[in-house]
């Protein structure tokens, strides 16, 4: 039932061409369900203030192109994440002038109305400690750019440097959230919460070996760190991350 | 070496009265530790926002009242977390007119000019899924309040009873920061982040049994969440996400 | 909005005492949570077919009582399981004439107007490995009794006396689903599953020692039998092995 | 000792050309293994309601062919699952008529005898959280279609869209058993038994990453539901959940 | 039915007072598990060769004494192990001239027709590595004894003065089988399974502490060893490989 | 220091050609090592009563080659264990009338004067739970006979079919040692111990899948039986079962 | 055989009282054990540079005071470790003089030959993160001292402080090895060591709560650690990074 | 603020050209970071006392070889580790006389002014248990080469052939540091330490199959090992135990 569906039959009541307990027989169990349905599908819209993501990883490649077909066909902005090379080159070949980050596992076409979020609290800035962390803090800049906050990425700043980390203090004192990335002992977003006053994220990755445990070891370590106000996403998950850090940031 | 050491120094070279190879010979090796140090503990005092806060899990009771009692003394808000009832009971006969709350393991005395936050974003919910839960969502809110924010703590809206949660729908619509406490499965922060817009940080507990894992099971299905938006702490730790909370609520 | 105030509304609308706009302004954010709540929580007495239970594990042996006394008042059947012996006895103190078994950690109380369940499609029979896994056989047992299921509890037939469990051969053919409990490695339930046709639930126990892991190798055990028709349960959870057979069994 | 070699054992004994002594000696060791081998045998085909089905994961091609070739020559009905692509094309290429779903990794061939099971208590609904744990759901309902059994499968009922898994509601109350099938957070089948009354089988799926633990974590978020009347089968073990809800669906 | 309902039954037929069909009809479904029941009885204790032995682990005293009691009334042997405190003083108190030993939670009385084995390959040895796993070394070493094998324990003989050891060449080559207990690293058993020809069984320990995880690590190290001819039984269970060793040492 | 040096030198003694001190400076320092590796060679070879034994997995197929070419030119038998394709096929190429058994990932050439071990117990037997174990057991197979044990393969005897293995039982009760091999929930040998006096030697196997952590399941499965007399080695390692089973089984 | 009589036989031989056969027969078996065993023994004395230690964590008091008192009539210096509360009364109320740190879980009594030891590198330094890793840093501590080698302790100096640590550097900077004990995410010794060129040692102690893993978050952060010339010890293991301290710090 | 404009500020001041305030505002901000950043770089080299060293796991071909070109451009020594073929072939077709070993995964090129470490302790010994853990010992002999410290490799000593270690007993007890390398059960470590005065690192090595875990055992076994001055690092960890015995190894 929508909303014309429902002052149709409000008028019939009100214009008594059914009876009230008609009337209540069908609104006792209205299917809130369907309204709910398009309600929710346009509040999720209006409060995320992101558009719909194509998660690639468990998709084929035709999947996602008729997907992401289907939404250029409704004029909205398509991105894809976890796209493997396969996947992108299907998209490639079949959407034109579509923007591609290989390393980021990412691919976008801005809608033509797309514009920048209006109302954000400042600046996002990721942090990642390694250039092997690269391609993870790259989906979570992407995912930031395609949803219309500003974004600064710092790379290889990691502890054994720790130094160059520092040499951005007053860039990070400055920032209104930090998403901070990290593979091996994942200690940068410990450090950098020690640092500054505002959000900060942490992202482990799976850069490592050994007892590394494919990522559960910065996970933990990120987990259990002394510094207050850190917040932790799922090994490698720079969208996440990013979702989170656009949703601090607006206004 | 502090601003008066530092000014004195200058001043002599000014003057004269030393010549730049001595004054150079100090200020290269500037002990920026020592200056760091007064520095980062005045940045961290205005920064964070909040006191220091007294962790009092592997300190004796005495330890304890001896660090309160030289907080008092320096007229600061004491707030001490993880208390056990010896440690609160040695902190109510040292202590005039301290507050205690047994179940959430927290003491706290605010400071004759403590007041509220100025410039904060909104209200703070808490979401406690079970009964079990209320001690880590009440070390939540008495967080946030003593560092000067709003909060409401909503109990007992775990998802075997998802029509409760829903009930505060508007409410929750409302809230600028949504901390979501849950043990056992861990679904209530995903419920939570896939119907609001705000950031949502996820606090698994270590209430639950058998394959429960001492909270392991609610902590990975909050990281493995597919709403967006859903950050995480550690285990147990309502201290860590009223401070994330409170850091995303300033202005 | 309960059924009253809507036929209210319908009622005005009606007699066009509101305008429809005013009626659909009311209607379209209609709070079926309220609704919905009241709804759901009669359609889970209705549907679940048994009373509210008190898990007691993380509850004060005050907050039991209170519970347990509230639903007394309400003339309904009480039943709390997972209690300590503090908690039994605090029980047995405040409340007359309840029935109290400290082995599986269970008291009830049954309501005046409590009677056997109508309409069931046989007998649950309950398989226990060894005596050791007893006190969770028992919480099963009482918890399908409470609900109104016939029960029969075949104790200490494990594994390492299959001729016993075999003795029992026509009794379990003839059962309308069957929980095996098994602690150490577990394999009662697959050697059950394997001789009979009905639904087998499999209860992994925290009885064992050493690489038992607290009882995760019964319970991965279980997981992965190779007879076909198993499924199982949380480690110890007598309870919840109990409500699944009840809703088996239930015609 | 079968059938044939029992009668003529029983009618030397009644024409008396074997002596009391002798038929007790040779019955008191009655080999039970043998007759009871074939008696069992019929035993499991008659309780389980359902054919010999081909567990292809570690077979060669060849070994496949083989038995499917065997049973077929038997008239017996063919069905075979977690095949790969390899064991799917051969078995393609060696039985005529032979179906196949690759997604499902299954292939089956119907007994010119087969048909519907007659004594069924209802519908079994297969709900399905994201479309990457379809393949885990086809193989539910193959399974379950193989076993004549009806089922209805809903894909895309994930909590992250909790108002399309509602608009089932009505559906969903009047299952006769759900299997509701997840993976990330692995939260579908909480929802789901805090919502009908019959029994409802969770199956976690390997669909994740990060610290999702190839299935873990669903796996240990349903053993650790709140919701009674949850059972749980292995990771991607929709054969399983399959078999569970055909036995609970037997009449 | 049992021996004397067979030879009745066989009577009847030879009698001709029933038809052959009548006999068939009851023999063909001979409930051999009552029969069976007996025998295997019969069989196990015959091949296992050692009394039944009560595991006291999860019974109460009172239990414990119950069962020893019985036992005692019918002349047989008594030995309980994993006996805490409590039920050895409950034995104590209850059971003239038993035997205990504290340190390896056992306590025992001989049968008084209780004799050494007969027909042993040799003799057993037990190596234990460091002082503090001596109680499972004696578990080890008390069952050996009570079910009639000769058995020589070396303590302290662990890697770390691997020359204490070595000193003991002579005696471990003539071994007939050898137990080799360890905690910590648990290397203990790879070095003798490397030195000797006769079977090694290797027991871990819960000895350790950090790392150690109960006992996993030698327990996973003993596994993994790259010595032949070791097998491992589970952690503490100084039972299990007497048992075992009992079995390869009986001719 | 071999044993022609160490007679030289105490024949220079006794014709006094040098002094008791020179003899002693020797002496004193004997290099054991030197003599006893020669001498621990020898006495491995005797003791443990097969030959040097081949580990491909981690090595070259040219290394291999190698290796087994020089055992042959030194008239010894060869005999190579996990051994993939590659180094199967190197080794077909490069030794005439070698053996090789692909699902067993072994090859071997027995050297001339090989023959069957002259003082054994009796029969090994190898219980094979169900047909993907198959490549384990007939690792275990090939070895003993290498070794010159006598040995029977019983395949697909399974818990799931408990029939088909009590159909064995006589044959099960006559043998000197048994190894039981199984993957899944590794039930085989917990139910082989309980009903033969004989040692078990417990074999788990990576086949399985989803919660099967790659054969800890029916490892940790087979440590916690309650059937006394069941050993276990690790997972997949049918080359150390039948080492341990020689052992047992040579006189 | 010791050194007088392998003299007495080399005599034997030169004077030709017994043939060269015969003394070739006693040597070819020379029982390396014995003499080795005492060899050993003096070694492990002198190269190990610190007497033995008692080691309490598994001894009862009453075997501590015996061990303790045994080595005080051998004039030697007693050192135990691990001691809990209990085991330290017996001491103190044994030993005269006795020095106890109940922190520390340490107590001793130096032997009246007590010295420094004379060649040692340099300084060792201990730097604990927090003060609930106080009591594992002050066993490492003791034991230096014990040992003969000088010690500085660094308390609280953490990374969420990382100020604190630098205003240290100097000190640091000229240690000959340092020693870095942190719990919780385990950071500290990765910065210590991304700072000085000297060898650090990790020890990552059990201080912490919820995905803590007792211990293994901290150790894992240390294995992973990116800064080169960091090794690590076991949990708490203060005691074995001492003992490793000083081996490096010795000349 | 480099050294020179740090100077000329100073004699701006000393010169009057600037007042004391201006002095102080520029030097109370001293951007220490960019200081400490090149103090630190040059800090860094001397202390460590070797060059920048290229970690090539997470890096492609491309990123290698340009790295690996600016080292040599700035006259630098280039050293690769964890290289894969890829790698290797392109560093080999892109740098002239480049060496390579394909099975240590390492690439070098010594600079022109590249020397022997002058002020070294000795000689750094590397115990390799296995063949198959060879690729981890050679990674650590080159790193060990390439820093300029002397270094001899002992292979396939470990503890299954105890004799080949003890024969290298002298050379052990003279070195200055010791590696061990070991997979499986990881006992090599535990024995040396056993052995010998010196530290000895142990490097845990991946090599292994079944309940092996990657290499977490043989790490697991070396934590716990009873021996006292045995440090660990991470699994294949050559290069980072290399590291630690350079460190420990410079005078």
């Amino acid at each position: 039932m929508d909303r014309h569906q429902l002052i149709s039959l409000l008028n019939q009541l009100y214009n008594q061409s059914i009876p009230v307990e008609q009337a209540f027989a069908r609104l006792k169990d209205l299917p809130y369900q369907d309204l709910g349905h398009a309600k929710i599908d346009h509040h999720r819209a209006l409060r995320k203030g992101y558009p719909e993501v194509i998660f690639c990883q468990n998709k084929t490649a035709q999947q996602v192109v008729e997907i992401a077909t289907a939404q250029l066909d409704h004029g909205e902005t398509i991105y894809g994440t976890r796209a493997n090379q396969e996947v992108l080159d299907s998209v490639k070949n079949s959407i034109e002038d579509v923007c591609i980050d290989s390393l980021a596992h990412c691919f976008w076409k801005k809608a033509p109305n797309w514009k920048k979020a209006e109302k954000v609290r400042g600046e996002i800035i990721i942090c990642s400690a390694g250039t092997a962390d690269l391609s993870v803090a790259l989906e979570a800049q992407h995912t930031i750019e395609i949803f219309g906050h500003s974004c600064t990425l710092l790379s290889d700043v990691g502890v054994a440097g720790i130094h160059r980390l520092f040499s951005y203090k007053e860039m990070l004192s400055k920032a209104s959230v930090i998403i901070a990335v990290a593979g091996m002992e994942g200690a940068l977003p410990s450090v950098v919460a020690g640092y500054v006053s505002c959000p900060v994220i942490g992202v482990p990755t799976s850069v490592g070996y050994g007892s590394h445990l494919n990522g559960m070891v910065p996970l933990f370590a990120m987990l259990n760190s002394c510094a207050s106000g850190l917040t932790v996403v799922n090994i490698d998950n720079g969208f996440g991350a990013a979702c989170a850090a656009v949703s601090i940031n607006s206004m």
